[in-house]
């Protein structure tokens, strides 16, 4: 892509990850901005008015032009990569894992890792504390679903690798972070391994 | 499309509505089979086994095929349609708002209608209910986002209806069924009657 491609993040998100994991893998230079959200520096009035008006990151700057949401800002870098599929039904399916991912893993995973490293648990609401077992359970419910799924095969979608394993890989590699006991996911490891040997392959925390 | 398309749903969930009002823009045929979710008729060994491992309605049955998730089955549908826009940018950016529906609309919008009319107020485990207060604020905060971005604009993305107003139209039209007062939101009415007055409108209930 010709226009300057600018990521506004807090690094340390997998959100964020997911977009410089999907920029390195596909060869894109990517210029980053860092911003401290436990600082609310995504909720000044000059990032709500020119950046995002929901106050969240990451958002990629094409242009003069803002993507939020994760998993949008990487299907726009990927749009026209091996990372989409060109068949009709795999292309959806790539997009059902990512839906997913926003529904029913990042929500428990990543919420959990939030809240016990980064607010801290004493610190959580009542509401909040009273919330942990419920997103345990879909946590670890999720990860058995990418177990099951990934049984035989070496990709979520296809016979290669996708925009769905690029923003499923960035929280679920860091879910021992918040007490998720990955090797119950046997096969979640191997395809874990898989994408951290790829030749691309970037760490999150470079 | 020349295979069958089958629709697995409970019809009065708004994820289930989004897939038949695309189809009905398109006026692409579907099938329905109807399941009820508050008997459990999702999660059977034959549902997990056969239709959605994830125990979800709905699922597009495309020939042999299943696609859970309901905003990728939507996409399924639209792909190659005028709700799809062509430009990279706007693409992403609909997928951007149909990514922000299901992280920041339908867990507060939807699940307090899901709440209050379904599980029924008195039901609620004290986890469910105390996370009223901040799922109705964030409930409004995403409407406010919608009516904010709605002004001087007729769609969200671009100037012609995309999946990105299909899929928010399906909860955002009823949020007045648990208590959202719509009227704070003149924006999102216009668009709202935009949409009910298209030449292939399907009303949620037929």
């Amino acid at each position: 892509m010709a226009e300057r491609l600018v990521l506004h993040e807090y690094s340390a998100s997998g959100n964020c990850y997911k977009v410089r994991l999907t920029a390195a893998l596909l060869g894109i230079p990517l210029e980053r901005r860092e911003y401290d959200i436990m600082k609310g520096e995504t909720r000044t009035p000059e990032f709500l008015a020119v950046i995002n008006a929901n106050g969240r990151i990451p958002v990629l700057q094409a242009g003069d032009r803002f993507i939020p949401e994760s998993n949008a800002a990487c299907y726009y870098l990927a749009a026209d990569s091996r990372l989409v599929p060109d068949d009709r039904f795999d292309h959806a399916d790539v997009l059902r894992w990512m839906f997913w991912e926003q529904y029913s893993h990042e929500p428990n995973v990543a919420t959990l890792r939030f809240w016990m490293h980064w607010v801290g648990l004493d610190k959580l609401t009542e509401a909040q504390r009273l919330q942990i077992p419920a997103k345990r359970a879909a946590g670890n419910a999720a990860l058995r679903l990418m177990d099951d799924r990934l049984k035989g095969r070496d990709w979520l979608v296809g016979d290669s690798i996708s925009l769905a394993d690029v923003c499923l890989f960035a929280y679920t590699h860091v879910a021992d972070e918040s007490d998720f006991d990955l090797t119950l996911y046997p096969e979640v490891i191997r395809w874990m391994e898989q994408i951290m040997t790829l030749p691309n392959y970037l760490p999150m925390d470079s």
